[in-house]
């Protein structure tokens, strides 16, 4: 592959191709909205330059070094957990590029190389040395460092994640940043402190406790959190995540969920008992989001470090988190019909369980208000995937009770990547619906439009452009 | 959009589609055989005027409020549960024209002002007043009445849904009234009586028993039951429906499921007994269906009411019926064990969860000369979804072990643009086989023929053509 | 129909066609590699001429016998269980040619029909007997022997399935054959000794036990089946096959184990402890595969025989095997835990639940360098369903994580067509890929020819072309 194809994603077909194609002529200059993601504030703050290519193409993602670990790998080999060389890690990769072919994340990193670096050079082991070294030049030129890059991706919002603890002080000094002007918002993502069955959970209320000065019981507890979601709000959070194995909510009054979470606290929770902690914690983030507008997004149906050595010898986010199935219309219906009706309210939906988008996603955010389908996530957010997803959401839900994209990432330099596949994908998805009659071209375009502009502003409660 | 596109639908690559049309060509105008909707007999009998557009397009149409009450706008500003003025429900519509792009909806809706009304403008908020007024003198004008459309819209056979207790008066004088040749034929719906969870269980039952004079005991109420199937089939019944949210079925021997009938009338039955009578009741309907010959339809995966509070203010139906995840393989083996090689025992399985598709229902069919892959229904009744489920099904039991399509639907006018947008579908299914070398052009037309004639033809029982 | 199309199964578009078209033709003349399947090694060592057409492409073939019976054709008018005239089973089969219209089976009986045997006309009522007495006439030729066909084929490798206490003396004869070159290779079996349930599992362990001279004990039952696995090896087999109604594993220290062995052994085991055994005996084959090399291959989620009264009267393998959704994250984890990083373990897994393709197999193939991701089986090893496989999975796994297709036949004259089905649908996946930009042409070419040979020698360990 020589160049770049610019028709890439696009439908095959001539016809559909010639809509599309304007279509996403109309989106690809867009500004970018990243309301949900995983780069931490410091990047941008500090500016620094990125490290080798081998560090930031594959060491640190964990998208890329579970296939090469899958292909026998050893993750030490590429620097994960130990300090392999950089350039030995690049050509581990490049010698693989077979072995991605068709992926999302080959297509990410050839669209990076090429529209970031300017490399339209095929990776392969002859090419490997050349290519890290072309990389690792540009990295060091100022127009390569973080706060260049923001401003030529043209993100005009970046969501960061953050602990429910973080003072955050980086957030804080970049607003002040004069020199600054890109919005980057935290998130709180308070997992740790909702699943008694979290890594450090026991911790994480003592000193959630401990900081806010709350006592040691379940209404204490629950001002604990409020004080630090208000915290975020006043640091410009728009969002809370939680990422749970499964979606399932409980009601509870307020003196058994007291009970609750004192069994909880005194380690005499079972594991029913803990399943209704996280269950209730659930309703009751979704009861402080109707209070204080935090929009809701759920991350469920993922089981999160699968292979217990990996875990022990490179920590948790090293490739082995695999889906489950998972249930909503019973699951969630509790914190429904408690808030599903709130006006304001809203909470977004991610799945990694393909299964859901028509038979529960579409007809919940098709009736309930507060209910958004997000984008596809993490395995699926790929070229075919969101072609699947838009197919059985869209005849019931259309376009407008979507997130729109969120790109998810710990990879800076995919964003842009990531976000115009989403889009390359979306005008594709439009354009058969033009060909075939059922949408016309005009409506398209705002449609189109509005995908990556009104739809994640109104979802994540944005606000308009500046 | 300013004139209706001929080949809406129909696949966008040149060669498909030109084949596709030629296979629509062969259907398009072919009668309309719906032997499962929720019309009432009534309609045809009065044959009053239908009133007014929002009333007809909007507020008696839960498609259309559920996703307008999604995007904000409360149920009573639609007319539900209440007296809005309809102008103003019109107006509100279109005004959320671009929400409902790219549902079946805005397609049916579209198809209907076209084909039914003339009306190719397109419904926004400049249009909306205007619009409503020409369909408003439209519907004052004889052709439009309910009889006049019958016969324009080629329908030859229209089943409704009747409760047991029904005396299907209307459907008698329907038949008996000379200036009416059309085929109306009730259709059994026993769901109240056979669910101990049911709104309204105990009374239906009691009712049951008093009208027919059975004692009450678990036989009597079985002869009940057998007695009003033959009330129906002597008024030109071919079928009887059944909603379930799980298909589960149980075998029981009579003195078991007579003690478990004295425990639920008693109000003595537990959770697992009450799902025991359910699925025993479920059998019982194969059984007499063994006997009379009566077609068994099975809609199984929906939990209905999802929204309690919607439900108190504004009654069922209103747009918050969610779908769950189904099980058909081991939830129907007592019933099939029993009565799944029995001659003419026909039993139809219509899905909201298209997992089922591949791994459970063309399995089935594929086998078990009883059963029937039902059309895809609800949620899935529109075009893409009707691709995914031929895609799904074909390579294991081909086209002659569906239903053939049904429109399962309140709203009458929406008839012909469901039946139209369900044999485009199926023609581009066909023509893609066409062109991939998979079948013969001719055998495709016999096919496409054969799914709107002999299919349902067969699959319910109906009867040759007039 | 009059000829066969050359361009059958490649994408209609014509851009993307013609890159399909020269992707297949490189890989359309390569040798079948056929790992797994259910030829019996006898066939090829006593060369007879094969049975009637009746026998060859009906009687034995459930997949047809049991779409026949849908249709309300008795088993034994089709010669099931009887001995029902070849020639009118034959008649029967063509006069229902549109019921098989778009299937699998009607697609790979067209192929051999054309491929094989140079018929062209299509089967249908009128021409039935014609062809079946072509047919006939071809089979009694020396160049339609078995062997012939076998060279014909270019098949280069052949395994059968067998049972662990098969002295696999055809496959010794085979070897030992001067006269017979190609490679036919035992598969390891062993169902019936690992699953209490299983028809004839007790009469399985004594016979078992005893051919080996191990003591009643479950230490010496694992020697026991570690022995056979080491004759198996010393016969050629690279893999055993394991099919299981859920892909469940348990952990057990080898006191439990021993005593759980005892109590089923004792017949004390209930359902609890039949499934925990089945679970365990699926970890201790992966222990042994860790241990010896072979590949284990698991195929997950039939319930087999859901008609007893089919069964009753007519055996197994007789059309009515259902799939039920299934669960591998969970429930493989026990064995991942412990063998999963194990360098040189292979574990392939098939599924015919369609929804664990890209939420499971893909994600835990693109992590555990053990885990091959099955190519799609049984009901799915389709045409439409190989590209809903091949596009769940590519994104997240790539092409090098699957095990190459599999034809899982007993039906030999079907080989090359299903091969080739394969081979195209890929072409057209990759020309897919290669249209959209995704892929560059010399790299799907390369897949594409290692699709057909390096993958499937690599994930079965079948060694180079010699």
């Amino acid at each position: 592959m020589t160049t770049l194809d610019p028709d890439r994603l696009l439908p095959a077909d001539p016809g559909t191709r010639a809509v599309a194609r304007e279509l996403y002529a109309a989106v690809a200059e867009a500004p970018i909205l990243s309301p949900h993601g995983h780069v931490p504030a410091g990047l941008l703050l500090e500016d620094r330059p990125f490290g080798d290519p081998a560090e930031l193409f594959i060491t640190r993602d964990h998208y890329v070094t579970r296939l090469l670990h899958a292909h026998g790998v050893g993750l030490p080999a590429l620097g994960v957990g130990s300090g392999a060389d950089p350039r030995e890690v690049w050509r581990i990769f490049a010698e693989h590029a077979d072995s991605f072919a068709g992926t999302a994340s080959a297509y990410w990193i050839r669209d990076e190389l090429a529209t970031v670096f300017g490399i339209e050079e095929t990776v392969d082991a002859a090419s490997a040395d050349r290519i890290h070294d072309e990389i690792a030049a540009r990295l060091a030129e100022p127009a390569f460092r973080p706060r260049a890059l923001f401003d030529r991706f043209r993100i005009e919002v970046l969501a960061t994640t953050d602990d429910p603890l973080d003072d955050l002080a980086a957030h804080a000094a970049l607003r002040a940043d004069p020199a600054f002007r890109g919005r980057v918002l935290p998130t709180f993502r308070p997992d740790r402190y909702l699943d008694p069955d979290a890594i450090g959970f026991p911790d994480a209320v003592d000193r959630l406790l401990g900081e806010t000065g709350e006592r040691e019981r379940f209404d204490g507890y629950l001002r604990a959190l409020q004080q630090r979601r208000e915290h975020f709000l006043a640091h410009g959070a728009v969002s809370l995540d939680i990422g749970v194995a499964e979606p399932w909510t409980l009601d509870l009054d307020s003196a058994e969920a007291s009970a609750l979470f004192d069994r909880v606290r005194a380690g005499d929770a079972g594991p029913a008992d803990r399943r209704a902690f996280r269950g209730h914690m659930l309703l009751q983030m979704a009861r402080m989001s109707v209070e204080d507008g935090l929009v809701m997004t759920l991350h469920a149906g993922v089981l999160r470090n699968h292979s217990s050595a990996t875990l022990a010898a490179y920590g948790p986010d090293t490739g082995h988190d695999i889906p489950v199935a998972t249930e909503y219309t019973r699951g969630l219906r509790p914190l429904l019909e408690r808030y599903g009706l709130e006006p304001g309210f809203h909470l977004v939906l991610f799945a990694v369980d393909e299964t859901v988008y028509s038979r529960e996603l579409a007809p919940l955010a098709g009736f309930y208000p507060s209910v958004f389908i997000g984008a596809p996530w993490w395995f699926l957010d790929a070229p075919d995937a969101i072609q699947r997803w838009r197919s059985a959401i869209t005849e019931t839900a259309g376009f407008f009770r979507t997130s729109g994209f969120i790109d998810d990432t710990r990879a800076f330099l995919s964003i842009p990547a990531r976000h115009d596949a989403a889009r390359r994908a979306d005008s594709g998805f439009l354009a058969r619906s033009v060909r075939e009659g059922r949408i016309d071209l005009p409506t398209a375009e705002r449609i189109a439009r509005a995908l990556v502009d009104d739809v994640p502003r109104r979802t994540f409660k944005l606000g308009g452009p500046r």
